[in-house]
């Protein structure tokens, strides 16, 4: 079943939708994981880590809409659902139930680290193929190097 | 690790948790397949579904939160990690690729009709142990029957 | 022709159906009685009663609205046609003309009395039948009691 | 009881009064069967139409509360009791029960092109009455005018 | 010094301005009267009427500027010095000091249907001479018959 | 290709619909001169001319919108393309290249003006086909007179 | 001195009445108590605490006044006043001077785990005096527990 | 405990936070007085009373904050807890149990008369200690006067 | 008839009122002017000088609430109406019919300065009298300098 | 008359304004034919793709404004004259008259399929001359492909 | 170059025109030091800190605007260039580099301080000259007080 | 004391680091010459420039908070005490005192030029070392590309 025709010729649209594709598994992975640090995080700075928390998913949420809706436009269907996130996510996450708020910080920088020299690859990857997608890899990747400097910065000088 | 004293006994703890836990699942599930769906469908309904989508994605993402901060302030903490949900969750789903707008329709009538049936249980099982939680369960369950009727009044009278 | 397959037993869905059927009616004469004095009503009193009378309307148009979409979902098609409701409806009621303001209290205190003695009933029968109902005439019971305070406290400890 | 003293004559305000009184009716009659409708289509048009009429409910009730006003204004009382509609109303009208996306459509061209007919009369006979009365009751034509086109241009060249 | 020419013809400009400049006057006065009746008014339908008189304020200084915006498009300079108003202004008008509830409704009633009176035969004066300045007048004394009437029914069925 | 019944007389609506339609052009070709104007402005009232004409353009495809869509409710359907535009519309316009803000505010006083007596030529000969589409005509000739005004008074009693 | 006749018999009325008293003076303590602590908290959580105090005061007043009006709805005058609330006010509360976050967190803990406790008694009580008011205090509960899960949270797994 | 070193010499500081100190329980009882009326006024006012007091309240609460934080600022806790608030507080005050309208103007008439009275001599006593805080003071001075004016004219001319 | 009591000694509340009725008089009349001017400004700086002086009306009319109120809550009734702001009113104005731009900056600027003097002397006068009206007049003399300033920059350093 | 100075080189100047000249009539065609089919589009999807075409209009309005502003920035006058558009624009276009919803939907996917062909060469164009108006560009491409497949996606299938 | 006349006597000019340059001073550099603090701040109270460094970055430009403009509107030209503001002030502020939690709140606290000080100095001096700019330091000074006792607080009993 | 690790190699992270230092400055620099000039400028352009001047001023801080906070994101230490500013900014700047507004549209069109040119290089040095800090600095640069035209369009054809 072909809908959409591509404006991209067939093997920019195969490394476009690819990079797409792969980006869109990580933000929704990122999008669950800081929903589930939100819920279960303790500690002194509990309410600072849980709305910094909240503000991620809420970018990772919008960001995922995006990307998705890039891949159908580029008649490459999207794929989000359950099993494929479980599958195919590779970022650090948090084990089940409580988080102390010192490791919600430190799983956090690391998955927003790890997401981004993934995105950096991308970049690399779709320059060639197309430069709309590459722009809206470039911003997604300006967003989480933010996010993970702002839980960088609250572990401190001292990692903690 | 303990944190949160429970207000509430026992064993009215580990039903209502289970239920608000079952749930957490079940919303999280159509909140990720909502929105495979509203990326992938297409035919002539394609944006009055598109869009009826991201209201039940909107009211899925609402429920979870309230649902796992219930589960978290009752002292249990709850789980939406990527795996849980991909190893628990068992509504209907739609299959990977483009989706026929009468298709979409009809598994968001089904998957919302079969979360609806597995809340009334719930509604049963909490009565006793806490009426907190069969209230939040209550409301929950208007607001998807209410979503899974104007699904199928779009299938119409002649189901397609 | 039936479209919305019901998520409740046969018997429950009656009962639940009659009871939003029955609410419907009352709540569609509310707003139509209630503007109907909001037009007329005339005395010292008249701003303060024309806006007291705007927010009993509003309610029950918003009430109304969530009632019958409850019947719909619940897979019984509501009925708030002109005919039906002059047919039904029994709520006492002002005269055609204008309606002094000390009347115009007096005849919705006891309007909104008498709603609210009849949704007492229908919360009783609704309890065996369908939770949700239920707690969807609750919230409205509660929403027409404040109400028919606020017209009653406007007629003061001498009843004028 | 007289309180409001007409500034009109009083053939004038005989004249324009009967036009707003029928007016009012029309407008709250459609008000109940645009509702009507909203809660009982079913078919692939559902969530357009839906919303659509929610749309002719919202401008019935504004000018229906516009036009009962001005006859208050005009010393006048305006009649809009559930009796008196369900006496008074004579526009085309959906029957009890599920309704068609198509017949839904056809029953609100119809209703609303006699509400047209019957204003294009009643802009007749107030120009020499009240151009005051005459102007609101364009203005409502206008109105409904549209509302008119964008359910028959729904049903399309083919009529369905 | 002659700035903006007439998009009319010379007999209709002189009579529409001077319908426009007379209503401007009577405007500009409601307005000055009704902050007065405002400030001054006492008793125990203090609130309400405080209220009310706000309503005609900004209502009258809405209207003044449209009418004085008219004149000027027409190429006319519109008069709202405050010698002007206090030599031109006819309509009836509070006395200085207190103002008891009672009073500030009657004052306020003749004050507003003298200038409807007043309104209805510049309405009649510019039909021939400009029909978009009689349009406006129109709506003026739509807005003006209704603030009247909020005030009439106030006083009620004994005039008190 | 009938879709639309109209509600007019043959010849009330020929009569209306080739009113509206040229309205149609002329506020449209209006839109786009003044956008053009709005970037190649230059010189010392440069900002206060830029955002004037932006005002222009808001008002100008608002009110071309209206005026198309009362064209499709009376059955006939509008023609605002391109080549429509470029063959129909008369209006004084500016030439390519930067405009000096004195020539701006000319060009755009005459333009202004002709659409007016254009309206009003409309507004006579709509008065008996139809006082519905009449009173659209004179609402718009009241808000291009305003804008003609703000232009020419900018120019000042020396005329520049 | 009666006024508003209540609309539940006697004892069921006075089992309400009784239950949303206490209540009332639970909420308008804690909205007391939460300024203080509001105002005196110092240490390094000092933001994070200042600011989370001030959600539970607005839900604590919020809540008050929802009780107190349903109390008066039910026929029985609510009492608010200053001497009862110092005479009645019975949860744990911080002592005069500066409050050590670590302290503030903890007697909020208490405060609000005590009234949640006894909350839970009045819902027992109103099971079968009045679903309507067994509801309210439902809804209250939940809120309160949540705000109680924010502050031990924020104490994490030492209990600092 | 010190924490916050005042920027006021010790005199300057002891005056001014004692005007504060004294002027929070003012306030502080003024919004619990206000809430206690509110809920329980009868009588044909009732309404404009009921949201005069509530506009009472809101003003009363907002500074509170204020004067608590400034002494907060200055180094000195504020004590806003309900066993100092029903020692200390002076004001008149409504008894318990519902209350006639008039009674309720009179009632709030006098106990904001007295509040201003007392806050009058605190400006004096500021003046030489600390003109922030006596700003302050005047402010809401101002604002106690109007809201006094506001129910004293409700009494009107005969002082009912 | 004597309604409100004041909170002040005779002779303090006759020289505030003194000093607030000569302040209201110079805020309708400038409310006027500006208006009027704002009218019929013309020239090159027509849109900036239209729109200054709309905030200047802004201003002056929120000012002579304000002060009008305050004597009203000192128990002195204010006088706002036409004649009297016609025989009092001392500002410099403009005359009858159009104004250049540079005229009406220069009839603005004059109006305003003189309008501050005034305001000045009147600050001095209530200092003993009462430091609320003194603090009310300081803040309107803060704006009004403002207000006068942006004209007199207009004219710029030629003063024209 | 040259009057903004460029800061590219010449030969880049040239390049880049080329391109945005022929986006901005690209634009403005896309603009105008969509609010044609927006008037004229008739059949079941009307309601749908009335709306969907007024997203369309309102972001190639968007995206000219800032094209042309861009191209003034840069020191050329863009064109988007009625003529010049007429002359030059040269994307697949609706015909004069109705329009079925299907054909609405095959025409807005071709025209805005060929404005995405063309845009992909002018980002190739641009690359080497100035990054800045390439990145405007891309950021156009991104939103025009995201239009073009909600109407491709609507036709489904089966192209229908 | 004179063109603002002054409303003050000369000395009484200079005095508060000397007190409002030192205090723009103090503001503007408050505002980048704030800033600078504001992105280099690290440690667990990051968040805390980074957001309250806003506030009062915020709360100083709005300040120094309005000192600003009053300077201005008394004729003497205020001077916020760069190396004004590096040579005069005179406040503590952060090193260059990253900066500890503490240490930032320390530093905040002291340069808030210190600017509170010199703002009281001003007041004294403004007494005899100005009031109205006595008037604007005062309200200054209680937004700056209230600023530094939220560092203070955060540092807590410890001062750590 | 290291924190933050970068995501980028060392090279590519001091070259797009002193990019964004050197723009930091020359933003921080601007914002404070825009509001110099905002405060000091006379003439007859007084009102446009001033707005104008302050849509700089947003422009540059917004920009400016962006650009130090992507340097503290990849690890380096952004630096905006008042001292560095000084010695660093070496944009065109107004001198001290009154501006006429020719002299600050001038002085604005030149600082805007050189910041873009000295951008300009920088989008060049960062296209190999991070094409995220680049698109970046290709934003700010079209917007104050943007504003530059807004300046020079404004002294017009002849330079004035």
């Amino acid at each position: 079943m072909t809908v959409v025709r591509s404006t991209l010729p067939e093997e920019a649209r195969r490394v476009s939708c690819e990079a797409l594709q792969d980006t869109l598994v990580d933000l929704l992975g990122l999008s669950l994981i800081g929903k589930q640090a939100h819920w279960n995080v303790v500690g002194p700075r509990f309410r600072s880590v849980h709305f910094q928390l909240d503000e991620v998913v809420t970018a990772a949420r919008t960001h995922a809409d995006t990307v998705a809706e890039r891949a159908a436009a580029l008649g490459v269907p999207p794929d989000g659902r359950p099993e494929t996130i479980a599958k195919v996510f590779a970022l650090p996450a948090p084990d089940e139930g409580l988080l102390r708020d010192t490791e919600a910080v430190r799983v956090m920088t690391d998955a927003l680290g790890t997401a981004v020299a993934r995105l950096r690859e991308r970049i690399d990857a779709t320059e060639k193929a197309d430069l709309v997608t590459q722009d809206l890899l470039i911003s997604i990747t300006a967003d989480l190097e933010k996010q993970r400097w702002m839980f960088e910065a609250d572990n401190g000088p001292d990692g903690t």
